[in-house]
Protein backbone atom coordinates (compact mmCIF):
# COMPACT_ATOMS: atom_id res chain seq x y z
CA UNK A 1 0.00 0.00 0.00
CA UNK A 2 1.27 3.48 -1.07
CA UNK A 3 0.11 6.21 1.44
CA UNK A 4 0.10 9.85 -0.66
CA UNK A 5 -0.64 13.10 1.08
CA UNK A 6 -2.02 15.73 -0.03
CA UNK A 7 -2.11 19.41 0.26
CA UNK A 8 -2.17 22.90 -0.74
CA UNK A 9 0.50 25.31 -1.29
CA UNK A 10 -0.87 27.12 -2.96
CA UNK A 11 -4.90 27.80 -3.57
CA UNK A 12 -7.56 25.87 -2.13
CA UNK A 13 -9.82 22.84 -3.41
CA UNK A 14 -13.15 21.92 -2.25
CA UNK A 15 -14.86 18.73 -0.49
CA UNK A 16 -16.11 17.57 -3.48
CA UNK A 17 -13.25 18.03 -5.59
CA UNK A 18 -11.50 15.51 -3.14
CA UNK A 19 -14.66 13.20 -2.97
CA UNK A 20 -14.75 12.99 -6.64
CA UNK A 21 -11.04 12.20 -6.67
CA UNK A 22 -10.60 10.02 -3.88
CA UNK A 23 -13.77 7.75 -5.20
CA UNK A 24 -11.96 7.45 -8.56
CA UNK A 25 -8.81 6.41 -6.60
CA UNK A 26 -10.62 4.17 -4.49
CA UNK A 27 -12.58 2.14 -7.40
CA UNK A 28 -9.38 2.00 -9.98
CA UNK A 29 -6.35 2.27 -7.78
CA UNK A 30 -6.93 -0.19 -4.44
CA UNK A 31 -3.31 -0.23 -3.72
CA UNK A 32 -2.94 3.87 -3.12
CA UNK A 33 -4.23 5.30 0.15
CA UNK A 34 -5.19 9.05 -0.09
CA UNK A 35 -5.25 11.14 2.54
CA UNK A 36 -6.04 14.55 1.92
CA UNK A 37 -5.10 17.11 4.61
CA UNK A 38 -8.06 19.29 5.83
CA UNK A 39 -5.85 22.29 4.99
CA UNK A 40 -6.64 21.92 1.92
CA UNK A 41 -10.10 23.55 2.00
CA UNK A 42 -8.68 26.59 3.81
CA UNK A 43 -9.09 29.68 2.24
CA UNK A 44 -7.66 32.96 3.10
CA UNK A 45 -7.83 36.07 0.09
CA UNK A 46 -6.24 34.06 -2.75
CA UNK A 47 -4.76 31.39 -0.94
CA UNK A 48 -5.65 28.00 0.60
CA UNK A 49 -5.28 29.81 4.17
CA UNK A 50 -2.02 32.26 5.31
CA UNK A 51 1.60 31.60 4.51
CA UNK A 52 1.80 29.86 8.04
CA UNK A 53 -1.18 27.49 7.57
CA UNK A 54 -0.12 26.31 4.02
CA UNK A 55 3.63 26.13 5.65
CA UNK A 56 2.72 23.86 8.45
CA UNK A 57 0.57 21.76 6.67
CA UNK A 58 2.50 21.00 3.74
CA UNK A 59 5.48 20.27 6.49
CA UNK A 60 3.12 17.57 8.37
CA UNK A 61 2.47 15.64 5.34
CA UNK A 62 6.50 16.24 4.09
CA UNK A 63 7.83 14.83 7.36
CA UNK A 64 5.38 12.05 7.89
CA UNK A 65 7.06 9.31 7.41
CA UNK A 66 4.04 6.91 6.59
CA UNK A 67 3.39 8.99 3.68
CA UNK A 68 5.03 8.12 0.29
CA UNK A 69 4.31 10.63 -1.83
CA UNK A 70 3.21 14.37 -1.26
CA UNK A 71 0.53 15.59 -4.30
CA UNK A 72 -0.15 19.23 -4.74
CA UNK A 73 -3.80 19.32 -4.62
CA UNK A 74 -3.60 22.94 -7.37
CA UNK A 75 -1.83 25.81 -8.64
CA UNK A 76 -3.20 28.92 -8.52
CA UNK A 77 -0.25 31.29 -7.08
CA UNK A 78 1.48 30.91 -3.63
CA UNK A 79 3.79 28.05 -3.38
CA UNK A 80 6.86 30.77 -3.77
CA UNK A 81 5.96 32.31 -0.26
CA UNK A 82 6.75 28.94 1.68
CA UNK A 83 8.79 27.15 -0.53
CA UNK A 84 12.31 28.11 1.01
CA UNK A 85 11.17 28.08 4.36
CA UNK A 86 9.50 24.20 3.82
CA UNK A 87 12.65 23.42 2.16
CA UNK A 88 14.66 24.13 5.09
CA UNK A 89 12.46 22.99 7.79
CA UNK A 90 12.30 19.21 6.02
CA UNK A 91 13.31 15.94 8.23
CA UNK A 92 15.05 13.15 6.64
CA UNK A 93 12.32 11.19 5.57
CA UNK A 94 11.59 13.74 3.34
CA UNK A 95 14.19 12.47 1.60
CA UNK A 96 12.66 9.28 0.58
CA UNK A 97 9.47 11.07 -0.93
CA UNK A 98 7.94 11.67 -4.64
CA UNK A 99 6.52 15.18 -5.04
CA UNK A 100 3.57 15.90 -7.64
CA UNK A 101 2.12 18.74 -8.97
CA UNK A 102 2.97 21.09 -11.91
CA UNK A 103 2.15 25.10 -12.67
CA UNK A 104 2.69 26.90 -9.46
CA UNK A 105 3.62 23.88 -7.60
CA UNK A 106 7.00 24.68 -10.03
CA UNK A 107 8.40 26.59 -7.06
CA UNK A 108 8.40 23.79 -4.28
CA UNK A 109 9.24 21.20 -7.50
CA UNK A 110 12.42 23.33 -8.71
CA UNK A 111 13.12 24.00 -4.90
CA UNK A 112 13.58 20.42 -4.26
CA UNK A 113 14.97 19.42 -7.13
CA UNK A 114 18.11 22.01 -6.36
CA UNK A 115 18.11 20.39 -2.61
CA UNK A 116 18.03 16.93 -4.71
CA UNK A 117 15.48 15.84 -1.58
CA UNK A 118 13.28 13.10 -3.23
CA UNK A 119 11.89 12.96 -6.51
CA UNK A 120 10.03 15.94 -8.02
CA UNK A 121 7.75 14.81 -10.52
CA UNK A 122 5.84 17.53 -13.18
CA UNK A 123 2.29 15.42 -12.85
CA UNK A 124 -1.80 16.38 -13.07
CA UNK A 125 -3.01 17.56 -9.76
CA UNK A 126 -6.18 16.81 -7.97
CA UNK A 127 -8.02 19.49 -8.83
CA UNK A 128 -7.35 18.66 -12.26
CA UNK A 129 -10.54 16.38 -12.11
CA UNK A 130 -12.86 19.55 -12.88
CA UNK A 131 -11.62 19.90 -16.48
CA UNK A 132 -13.31 18.01 -18.52
CA UNK A 133 -11.83 14.56 -19.06
CA UNK A 134 -9.99 15.16 -16.11
CA UNK A 135 -10.74 11.51 -14.74
CA UNK A 136 -7.84 10.89 -17.69
CA UNK A 137 -5.51 13.44 -16.00
CA UNK A 138 -5.49 11.74 -12.42
CA UNK A 139 -5.54 8.25 -13.94
CA UNK A 140 -2.20 9.49 -15.28
CA UNK A 141 -1.12 10.61 -12.26
CA UNK A 142 -1.98 7.95 -9.92
CA UNK A 143 -1.64 5.54 -12.46
CA UNK A 144 1.83 6.16 -12.40
CA UNK A 145 2.11 5.80 -8.71
CA UNK A 146 0.85 2.61 -9.05
CA UNK A 147 3.33 1.27 -11.26
CA UNK A 148 2.23 2.38 -14.75
CA UNK A 149 4.90 4.34 -17.14
CA UNK A 150 1.68 5.27 -20.15
CA UNK A 151 1.47 8.58 -18.36
CA UNK A 152 5.10 9.37 -19.26
CA UNK A 153 5.63 12.12 -21.72
CA UNK A 154 6.50 10.34 -24.81
CA UNK A 155 9.89 12.23 -25.12
CA UNK A 156 11.29 11.03 -22.07
CA UNK A 157 11.75 7.21 -23.84
CA UNK A 158 14.40 8.52 -26.05
CA UNK A 159 16.18 10.75 -24.19
CA UNK A 160 19.43 10.42 -22.75
CA UNK A 161 19.86 13.92 -20.55
CA UNK A 162 18.06 14.64 -17.27
CA UNK A 163 15.21 16.19 -18.08
CA UNK A 164 12.54 18.70 -16.06
CA UNK A 165 9.32 20.29 -17.07
CA UNK A 166 8.07 23.74 -15.55
CA UNK A 167 5.31 26.03 -16.64
CA UNK A 168 7.16 29.20 -18.22
CA UNK A 169 5.92 31.83 -16.15
CA UNK A 170 7.18 29.82 -13.15
CA UNK A 171 10.89 29.08 -14.15
CA UNK A 172 11.07 32.47 -15.40
CA UNK A 173 10.42 33.47 -11.65
CA UNK A 174 12.73 31.09 -10.17
CA UNK A 175 15.54 32.25 -12.38
CA UNK A 176 18.05 33.73 -10.18
CA UNK A 177 16.45 33.21 -6.70
CA UNK A 178 17.39 30.69 -3.88
CA UNK A 179 14.58 28.15 -5.41
CA UNK A 180 16.06 27.73 -8.84
CA UNK A 181 18.18 24.21 -9.75
CA UNK A 182 21.34 23.59 -11.59
CA UNK A 183 19.75 22.74 -15.15
CA UNK A 184 22.91 22.44 -17.12
CA UNK A 185 22.87 19.86 -19.16
CA UNK A 186 18.96 19.23 -18.72
CA UNK A 187 16.32 19.26 -21.18
CA UNK A 188 13.88 22.21 -20.10
CA UNK A 189 10.15 21.99 -20.94
CA UNK A 190 7.97 24.30 -20.10
CA UNK A 191 4.14 25.14 -21.45
CA UNK A 192 1.88 28.30 -20.50
CA UNK A 193 -1.52 29.21 -20.41
CA UNK A 194 -3.77 32.71 -20.53
CA UNK A 195 -0.66 34.54 -21.09
CA UNK A 196 -0.92 37.12 -24.20
CA UNK A 197 1.59 35.87 -26.77
CA UNK A 198 3.53 39.56 -26.06
CA UNK A 199 4.01 38.35 -22.69
CA UNK A 200 5.20 34.51 -23.63
CA UNK A 201 7.71 36.72 -25.77
CA UNK A 202 8.98 38.86 -22.96
CA UNK A 203 8.81 35.28 -20.57
CA UNK A 204 11.09 33.79 -23.05
CA UNK A 205 13.55 36.45 -23.11
CA UNK A 206 14.31 36.69 -19.44
CA UNK A 207 14.20 32.91 -19.04
CA UNK A 208 16.87 32.02 -21.95
CA UNK A 209 19.44 34.82 -20.47
CA UNK A 210 19.27 31.83 -17.90
CA UNK A 211 19.40 28.43 -19.29
CA UNK A 212 23.17 28.70 -20.51
CA UNK A 213 23.99 25.04 -20.57
CA UNK A 214 20.80 23.50 -20.72
CA UNK A 215 20.90 20.38 -23.35
CA UNK A 216 17.96 22.13 -25.21
CA UNK A 217 14.50 23.07 -25.01
CA UNK A 218 11.19 21.93 -25.30
CA UNK A 219 7.64 23.33 -26.25
CA UNK A 220 4.36 22.35 -24.76
CA UNK A 221 1.63 23.63 -24.79
CA UNK A 222 0.43 27.38 -25.27
CA UNK A 223 -2.63 27.59 -24.61
CA UNK A 224 -5.99 29.97 -23.49
CA UNK A 225 -3.78 32.64 -25.29
CA UNK A 226 -6.26 36.15 -24.86
CA UNK A 227 -6.76 37.96 -27.63
CA UNK A 228 -5.37 41.34 -28.15
CA UNK A 229 -5.80 44.26 -29.37
CA UNK A 230 -3.59 43.42 -32.23
CA UNK A 231 -2.14 39.99 -33.45
CA UNK A 232 2.29 39.68 -31.91
CA UNK A 233 3.05 38.66 -35.71
CA UNK A 234 4.67 35.44 -34.24
CA UNK A 235 3.75 32.31 -32.99
CA UNK A 236 4.98 30.34 -29.61
CA UNK A 237 7.38 27.81 -31.64
CA UNK A 238 8.64 30.94 -33.36
CA UNK A 239 8.97 32.81 -30.21
CA UNK A 240 11.03 29.95 -28.48
CA UNK A 241 13.10 29.38 -31.65
CA UNK A 242 13.76 33.03 -31.75
CA UNK A 243 15.00 33.38 -27.67
CA UNK A 244 16.85 29.92 -28.11
CA UNK A 245 18.59 31.13 -31.62
CA UNK A 246 20.11 34.23 -29.55
CA UNK A 247 21.40 31.95 -26.32
CA UNK A 248 22.49 29.01 -28.94
CA UNK A 249 20.39 26.72 -27.05
CA UNK A 250 19.01 24.00 -29.13
CA UNK A 251 14.92 24.00 -29.59
CA UNK A 252 14.39 20.30 -29.66
CA UNK A 253 10.57 20.84 -30.82
CA UNK A 254 7.82 20.16 -28.59
CA UNK A 255 6.58 18.51 -25.31
CA UNK A 256 3.55 16.67 -24.22
CA UNK A 257 2.59 18.97 -21.42
CA UNK A 258 0.42 21.99 -20.50
CA UNK A 259 -2.38 23.01 -18.87
CA UNK A 260 -5.09 20.50 -19.74
CA UNK A 261 -6.42 17.08 -19.40
CA UNK A 262 -3.65 15.63 -21.60
CA UNK A 263 -0.53 16.98 -19.35
CA UNK A 264 1.61 14.35 -19.03
CA UNK A 265 4.26 13.18 -16.59
CA UNK A 266 8.28 14.32 -16.14
CA UNK A 267 9.74 12.91 -13.24
CA UNK A 268 12.79 15.18 -13.23
CA UNK A 269 16.21 13.89 -13.70
CA UNK B 1 18.40 75.36 -29.70
CA UNK B 2 18.36 71.76 -28.15
CA UNK B 3 17.38 68.61 -31.25
CA UNK B 4 15.67 65.62 -29.80
CA UNK B 5 14.88 62.52 -31.96
CA UNK B 6 11.82 60.56 -31.65
CA UNK B 7 11.48 56.88 -31.98
CA UNK B 8 9.19 53.77 -31.08
CA UNK B 9 11.53 50.72 -30.14
CA UNK B 10 8.59 48.88 -29.22
CA UNK B 11 4.77 49.87 -30.22
CA UNK B 12 3.79 52.69 -32.55
CA UNK B 13 2.46 56.29 -32.36
CA UNK B 14 0.06 57.95 -35.25
CA UNK B 15 0.78 60.99 -37.13
CA UNK B 16 -2.30 62.68 -34.89
CA UNK B 17 -0.46 62.01 -30.94
CA UNK B 18 2.72 63.57 -33.04
CA UNK B 19 0.96 66.56 -34.20
CA UNK B 20 -0.54 66.82 -30.60
CA UNK B 21 3.29 66.57 -29.07
CA UNK B 22 4.96 69.19 -32.13
CA UNK B 23 2.25 71.61 -31.37
CA UNK B 24 2.76 71.85 -27.76
CA UNK B 25 6.22 71.92 -28.34
CA UNK B 26 6.26 74.80 -30.53
CA UNK B 27 3.88 76.73 -28.73
CA UNK B 28 5.86 76.37 -24.81
CA UNK B 29 9.31 75.76 -25.54
CA UNK B 30 10.52 77.34 -28.37
CA UNK B 31 14.42 76.26 -27.49
CA UNK B 32 13.79 72.65 -28.36
CA UNK B 33 13.49 71.26 -31.62
CA UNK B 34 11.50 67.94 -31.75
CA UNK B 35 12.41 65.41 -35.24
CA UNK B 36 9.83 62.41 -34.92
CA UNK B 37 11.49 59.33 -36.84
CA UNK B 38 9.16 58.41 -39.46
CA UNK B 39 9.35 54.54 -38.16
CA UNK B 40 7.23 55.60 -34.73
CA UNK B 41 4.39 55.19 -37.51
CA UNK B 42 4.76 52.03 -38.47
CA UNK B 43 3.27 48.99 -37.56
CA UNK B 44 4.21 45.17 -37.88
CA UNK B 45 2.12 42.54 -35.71
CA UNK B 46 2.38 44.27 -32.50
CA UNK B 47 5.59 46.06 -33.21
CA UNK B 48 6.74 49.54 -34.74
CA UNK B 49 7.74 47.66 -37.21
CA UNK B 50 9.96 44.52 -37.80
CA UNK B 51 13.17 44.01 -35.38
CA UNK B 52 15.48 45.15 -38.14
CA UNK B 53 12.87 48.86 -38.46
CA UNK B 54 13.11 49.43 -35.05
CA UNK B 55 16.88 48.94 -34.68
CA UNK B 56 17.95 50.83 -37.43
CA UNK B 57 15.81 54.04 -37.03
CA UNK B 58 16.73 54.03 -32.77
CA UNK B 59 20.70 53.62 -34.33
CA UNK B 60 19.83 56.95 -36.66
CA UNK B 61 18.85 58.74 -33.80
CA UNK B 62 21.64 57.41 -31.52
CA UNK B 63 24.42 57.88 -33.93
CA UNK B 64 23.53 60.91 -34.68
CA UNK B 65 25.40 63.85 -33.32
CA UNK B 66 22.97 66.60 -34.18
CA UNK B 67 20.78 65.06 -31.41
CA UNK B 68 20.85 66.49 -27.67
CA UNK B 69 18.48 63.10 -26.84
CA UNK B 70 16.56 60.20 -27.86
CA UNK B 71 12.84 60.56 -26.48
CA UNK B 72 11.06 57.12 -26.84
CA UNK B 73 7.74 57.54 -28.40
CA UNK B 74 5.66 54.98 -26.61
CA UNK B 75 6.49 51.63 -24.42
CA UNK B 76 3.97 48.55 -24.91
CA UNK B 77 6.37 45.83 -26.02
CA UNK B 78 9.24 45.27 -27.70
CA UNK B 79 12.45 47.15 -26.54
CA UNK B 80 13.98 44.16 -25.37
CA UNK B 81 14.02 42.60 -29.23
CA UNK B 82 16.66 44.86 -30.01
CA UNK B 83 18.31 46.33 -27.09
CA UNK B 84 21.58 44.47 -27.00
CA UNK B 85 21.75 44.89 -30.55
CA UNK B 86 21.61 48.39 -30.26
CA UNK B 87 23.68 49.56 -27.53
CA UNK B 88 26.72 47.17 -29.40
CA UNK B 89 26.03 49.24 -32.24
CA UNK B 90 26.21 53.02 -30.81
CA UNK B 91 29.05 56.01 -31.94
CA UNK B 92 30.71 57.35 -29.39
CA UNK B 93 28.54 60.30 -29.60
CA UNK B 94 25.58 58.04 -28.18
CA UNK B 95 28.03 58.73 -25.06
CA UNK B 96 26.66 62.46 -25.04
CA UNK B 97 22.84 62.03 -25.11
CA UNK B 98 19.80 61.85 -22.61
CA UNK B 99 17.46 59.23 -23.23
CA UNK B 100 13.97 59.42 -22.06
CA UNK B 101 10.94 57.13 -21.37
CA UNK B 102 9.64 54.33 -19.32
CA UNK B 103 7.26 51.61 -18.91
CA UNK B 104 9.00 48.80 -21.80
CA UNK B 105 11.75 51.51 -22.95
CA UNK B 106 13.08 50.66 -19.36
CA UNK B 107 14.69 47.68 -21.68
CA UNK B 108 17.29 50.48 -22.87
CA UNK B 109 17.69 52.82 -20.27
CA UNK B 110 18.47 49.65 -18.10
CA UNK B 111 20.92 48.40 -20.83
CA UNK B 112 22.66 52.04 -21.45
CA UNK B 113 23.24 52.65 -17.68
CA UNK B 114 24.76 49.66 -17.00
CA UNK B 115 27.39 50.41 -20.02
CA UNK B 116 27.03 54.11 -18.61
CA UNK B 117 26.25 55.42 -21.77
CA UNK B 118 25.17 58.83 -21.44
CA UNK B 119 22.47 59.82 -19.59
CA UNK B 120 18.67 57.38 -18.95
CA UNK B 121 15.84 59.15 -17.58
CA UNK B 122 12.82 57.50 -16.62
CA UNK B 123 10.02 60.45 -17.87
CA UNK B 124 6.72 60.46 -19.85
CA UNK B 125 6.77 59.70 -23.32
CA UNK B 126 5.17 61.30 -26.37
CA UNK B 127 2.07 58.82 -26.33
CA UNK B 128 1.36 59.98 -22.88
CA UNK B 129 -0.20 63.00 -24.70
CA UNK B 130 -3.46 60.24 -25.08
CA UNK B 131 -3.97 60.64 -21.38
CA UNK B 132 -6.29 62.51 -19.79
CA UNK B 133 -4.14 65.55 -18.67
CA UNK B 134 -1.48 64.25 -20.78
CA UNK B 135 0.02 67.83 -21.72
CA UNK B 136 1.06 68.08 -18.21
CA UNK B 137 2.92 64.57 -18.61
CA UNK B 138 4.89 66.31 -22.00
CA UNK B 139 5.28 69.57 -19.95
CA UNK B 140 7.21 67.75 -17.89
CA UNK B 141 9.60 65.99 -19.75
CA UNK B 142 10.15 69.02 -22.14
CA UNK B 143 10.20 71.57 -19.51
CA UNK B 144 13.42 69.36 -17.81
CA UNK B 145 14.88 69.28 -21.34
CA UNK B 146 14.37 72.91 -21.81
CA UNK B 147 16.12 73.54 -17.91
CA UNK B 148 13.17 73.28 -15.68
CA UNK B 149 13.41 71.41 -12.40
CA UNK B 150 9.76 71.03 -11.32
CA UNK B 151 8.76 67.67 -12.94
CA UNK B 152 11.86 65.84 -11.11
CA UNK B 153 10.68 63.01 -8.09
CA UNK B 154 10.33 64.74 -5.10
CA UNK B 155 12.32 62.27 -3.22
CA UNK B 156 15.52 62.91 -5.19
CA UNK B 157 16.10 66.22 -3.66
CA UNK B 158 16.80 64.90 -0.32
CA UNK B 159 18.51 61.41 -1.40
CA UNK B 160 21.84 60.68 -1.17
CA UNK B 161 21.88 57.43 -3.18
CA UNK B 162 22.07 57.17 -7.11
CA UNK B 163 18.53 56.53 -8.17
CA UNK B 164 17.13 54.31 -10.86
CA UNK B 165 12.92 54.46 -11.49
CA UNK B 166 11.52 51.05 -13.68
CA UNK B 167 8.27 49.37 -14.36
CA UNK B 168 8.41 46.40 -11.76
CA UNK B 169 7.62 43.78 -14.79
CA UNK B 170 10.32 45.12 -17.23
CA UNK B 171 13.11 45.40 -14.36
CA UNK B 172 12.16 41.82 -13.10
CA UNK B 173 12.35 40.84 -16.81
CA UNK B 174 15.85 42.42 -16.90
CA UNK B 175 17.28 40.63 -13.86
CA UNK B 176 20.22 38.65 -14.60
CA UNK B 177 19.82 39.47 -18.37
CA UNK B 178 22.98 40.75 -20.33
CA UNK B 179 20.88 44.17 -20.12
CA UNK B 180 20.16 44.21 -15.98
CA UNK B 181 22.31 47.52 -14.43
CA UNK B 182 24.69 46.77 -11.64
CA UNK B 183 22.28 49.10 -8.23
CA UNK B 184 24.09 47.73 -5.56
CA UNK B 185 24.19 51.13 -3.39
CA UNK B 186 21.14 52.85 -5.40
CA UNK B 187 17.69 53.37 -4.49
CA UNK B 188 15.42 51.86 -6.75
CA UNK B 189 11.39 53.33 -7.98
CA UNK B 190 9.49 50.76 -9.28
CA UNK B 191 5.62 50.59 -10.90
CA UNK B 192 3.19 48.79 -11.96
CA UNK B 193 -0.02 49.03 -14.10
CA UNK B 194 -2.41 46.00 -14.97
CA UNK B 195 -1.40 43.46 -13.28
CA UNK B 196 -2.92 41.51 -10.72
CA UNK B 197 -1.68 41.63 -7.02
CA UNK B 198 -1.16 38.16 -7.10
CA UNK B 199 1.38 38.86 -10.34
CA UNK B 200 2.73 41.75 -8.49
CA UNK B 201 3.73 39.53 -5.37
CA UNK B 202 5.28 36.85 -7.97
CA UNK B 203 7.18 39.97 -9.45
CA UNK B 204 8.51 41.09 -6.27
CA UNK B 205 9.11 37.32 -5.25
CA UNK B 206 11.60 36.94 -8.31
CA UNK B 207 12.59 40.59 -8.17
CA UNK B 208 14.11 41.32 -4.45
CA UNK B 209 16.29 37.81 -5.29
CA UNK B 210 18.06 39.78 -7.52
CA UNK B 211 17.99 43.67 -5.60
CA UNK B 212 20.77 42.27 -3.18
CA UNK B 213 23.04 45.49 -2.19
CA UNK B 214 20.52 48.08 -2.95
CA UNK B 215 20.03 50.83 -1.00
CA UNK B 216 16.23 50.73 -0.61
CA UNK B 217 13.55 50.41 -2.14
CA UNK B 218 10.51 53.36 -3.26
CA UNK B 219 7.01 51.91 -4.71
CA UNK B 220 5.27 53.93 -7.43
CA UNK B 221 1.89 53.71 -8.03
CA UNK B 222 0.37 50.20 -8.83
CA UNK B 223 -2.52 51.44 -11.26
CA UNK B 224 -5.64 49.47 -12.70
CA UNK B 225 -5.37 46.44 -11.15
CA UNK B 226 -7.93 44.01 -12.26
CA UNK B 227 -10.29 43.01 -10.52
CA UNK B 228 -9.65 38.67 -10.02
CA UNK B 229 -12.42 36.11 -9.04
CA UNK B 230 -11.40 36.79 -5.12
CA UNK B 231 -9.43 39.54 -2.69
CA UNK B 232 -5.08 39.01 -2.72
CA UNK B 233 -5.57 39.63 1.07
CA UNK B 234 -2.45 42.29 1.14
CA UNK B 235 -2.24 45.28 -0.88
CA UNK B 236 0.77 46.55 -3.03
CA UNK B 237 2.29 48.16 0.07
CA UNK B 238 2.01 45.20 2.36
CA UNK B 239 3.60 43.06 -1.13
CA UNK B 240 6.53 45.09 -1.38
CA UNK B 241 7.40 45.47 2.51
CA UNK B 242 7.10 41.45 2.87
CA UNK B 243 9.23 40.90 0.12
CA UNK B 244 11.70 43.41 1.52
CA UNK B 245 11.49 42.20 4.23
CA UNK B 246 12.72 38.56 3.39
CA UNK B 247 15.80 40.22 1.62
CA UNK B 248 16.84 42.68 4.27
CA UNK B 249 15.76 45.26 1.64
CA UNK B 250 15.34 48.65 3.32
CA UNK B 251 11.48 49.91 2.56
CA UNK B 252 11.47 53.24 1.75
CA UNK B 253 8.20 54.63 1.35
CA UNK B 254 6.15 55.76 -1.70
CA UNK B 255 7.54 57.49 -5.19
CA UNK B 256 5.77 59.82 -6.90
CA UNK B 257 5.81 57.90 -10.41
CA UNK B 258 3.07 55.55 -12.04
CA UNK B 259 1.42 54.66 -15.60
CA UNK B 260 -0.69 58.00 -15.90
CA UNK B 261 -0.04 61.97 -16.23
CA UNK B 262 1.47 62.59 -12.83
CA UNK B 263 4.35 60.56 -13.94
CA UNK B 264 7.34 62.04 -12.63
CA UNK B 265 11.23 62.39 -14.01
CA UNK B 266 14.26 59.98 -12.46
CA UNK B 267 17.58 60.68 -14.19
CA UNK B 268 19.83 57.62 -13.50
CA UNK B 269 22.31 58.16 -11.16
Amino acid sequence: MMRIAVCAPSTPITPADAERALALAAAEFPDLEIVVHEQCYAVEGHFAGSDAVRREALLECANDPSFDAVWFARGGYGACRIAEDVIAQLSPCARDKTWLGYSDAGYLLGGLYRERIGRPVHAPMLADIRRENGEAALRRTLGWLAGAREGLEPNLAREAHPVVAFNLMTLAMLAGTRLMPGLAGHVVMVEEVSEYLYAVDRLFFHLTAHLGGIAGLRLGRVSDVPENDRSFGHDAEAIARHWCARHSIAFLGHADIGHDAANRLVPFG
